[in-house]
């Protein structure tokens, strides 16, 4: 299925490369063990599903300058991947994408500075779009993604949580930045207040699946993989869709919080309940939850233009549902 | 000497209790817990300098809507405290100003969340200056702020480092925003460039000079008022100006790298090395540069025009220097 992510790769592909080199020198001219540091972080970055949606929905209304379309999708995956190194401290993580993290080689202290500087340097590059708004939008996204991690953090270890906890941390998590790298194209090329709205809804749809099939694959795929054990967010106390579909039966709950509750989370145990939950019905509720999102994503496509980054966008949507890591 | 700030305060009474009012609002309406815990952080906040500065600054050039100076003043603020909860996890400190600090109530997981989180809210602060180059300059200054910690953090214990490292420290540390602060308003309310050249120089100078003050304060106050043990950098191995000073005679340096390299930082040997740079003309020579710079900030007033804010201005330069706490 990753075939499909190529064809959307493709017709965005040059641009793709400015944005990699626009990521590489705002992370330069700095303190010098600080920029290698970065610059192999980006190096070693994942798939850029971010700044690929942001290119793409660049397409349908271009901005006068075609450099800060570069800046803006290069600003959304800088925040993105500045957000993973403190949260790499938080959780005390070594492994990432199974390499090392920053913070497995630097203390924890420069670790922190390194996110921090990141962040300054995204924030610079957003600065480069000169377009109040989308600066706007991009501050308050950062917002929601802290305001998420704090909930998320808050709300470990209360297993009686409703659905709607999960849906409010994952958008915070993941589909605030999806939606902003949808919608903030729109606004930078002054679309539509209809068609900006369309590809906002396509963002946050398709960003909440996206988190979804993330919080399955953390018990279906294997720990080479993930890059770090399966069911990590269960360790931690973390209730994800799949967990929160198997507890609803009272006597599974009691089970499940019985054995992570009184094991510590590198116990055989725990991944015995990982186990159990990857057999349940629950990863195909779950999975069942992600394939509505990225209807609802494609149902939005429908209200603008059809050009092909549009088709490239529904291609990347159905990547997102049927990606296997 | 405090009575030479107070006019300067009396000038801008109605606009920094604004500011104080814009910043309690910017942590409102987020997870419950960390806005109480950001309120209460900025409620027990210190002399507000430079808002005072940035409003003043203000004066000059008043830019077309009055509440954008109020927003400005509110950011840099803002991001000065919020890079004031980070430094706290990083140093581990349980006390600033004698207060415990939220490092000291949470878990450093969460104080870096906290951190992350106000200064997101301070990044929507500075846009609703909606003004590209201010929004630059705020997030120029930051990059320069993490920059100089992060060479502060690797230059420690470097005793034979050159006077010129410590001043690119502490610009990063402290003149960087000095100079933010006086500039951003000329920036803001479209001043000549040669009146926002004079605010930045004004900022800048007297942002040395403050610094300079503080490293000299961190040896002659006594621990309850500065709300920490005597010494703090030095016993962290950062050499501040007076250290630099008293170790220009080798003689003196062996003696005090032996004291501090060989002992742990609690150690009474170490209240012994504080005593003798507090005695000594080091902490003199250290005080004439400080001048230096703050009579060089009052030059850079005489090209400014004659209004109430520049004699302000200039109060507030004469009483960092003489300033006891």
């Amino acid at each position: 299925m990753n075939v499909s992510l190529d064809t959307a790769r493709a017709l965005v592909a040059k641009d793709l490369a400015a944005v990699e080199k626009k990521m590489q020198k705002a992370v330069g001219n700095a303190y010098e063990p600080l920029t290698e540091a970065l610059q192999l972080l980006i190096r070693s970055g994942g798939k850029r599903v971010r700044p690929m949606l942001t290119l793409l929905a660049g397409r349908f209304y271009p901005p006068d300058e075609p450099q800060k379309l570069i800046s803006l999708a290069a600003a959304i995956e800088a925040l993105h991947t500045s957000t993973l190194v403190h949260d790499d401290v938080i959780d005390g993580a070594l492994l990432r994408r199974g390499k090392s993290t920053l913070n497995a080689v630097w203390t924890p202290s420069s670790t922190i500075m390194a996110g921090d500087f990141f962040f300054a340097r995204a924030a610079g590059l957003v600065a480069k779009t000169e377009h109040p708004r989308v600066i706007k939008l991009f501050a308050r996204t950062l917002d929601v993604i802290v305001d998420g991690e704090l909930r998320q953090a808050f709300s470990a270890r209360d297993w009686s949580q409703p659905k709607e906890s999960y849906y409010e941390r994952i958008y915070g998590k993941t589909a605030a930045l999806f939606e902003l790298a949808t919608r903030a194209p729109a606004a930078l090329g002054d679309a539509p207040a209809a068609h900006e709205e369309a590809l906002r809804r396509f963002g946050y749809h398709l960003g909440m699946a996206f988190q979804i099939v993330d919080d399955i694959l953390d018990f279906t795929a294997d720990e080479k993989t993930l890059g770090k054990p399966a069911g990590s967010d269960l360790r931690a106390g973390i209730i994800t869709l799949p967990v929160y579909f198997y507890i609803q039966r009272p006597e599974r709950r009691q089970q499940i919080v019985d054995m992570i509750e009184s094991h510590p989370t590198g116990d055989p145990i725990v991944d015995e309940v990982v186990t159990i939950i990857r057999n349940s019905d629950a990863i195909e509720q779950a999975h069942d939850e992600a394939r509505a999102f990225v209807n609802r994503a494609l149902d939005d496509l429908a209200n603008l233009p059809a050009i092909p980054a549009r088709a490239a966008l529904a291609d990347v949507a159905r990547y997102v549902v049927e990606r296997t890591f």
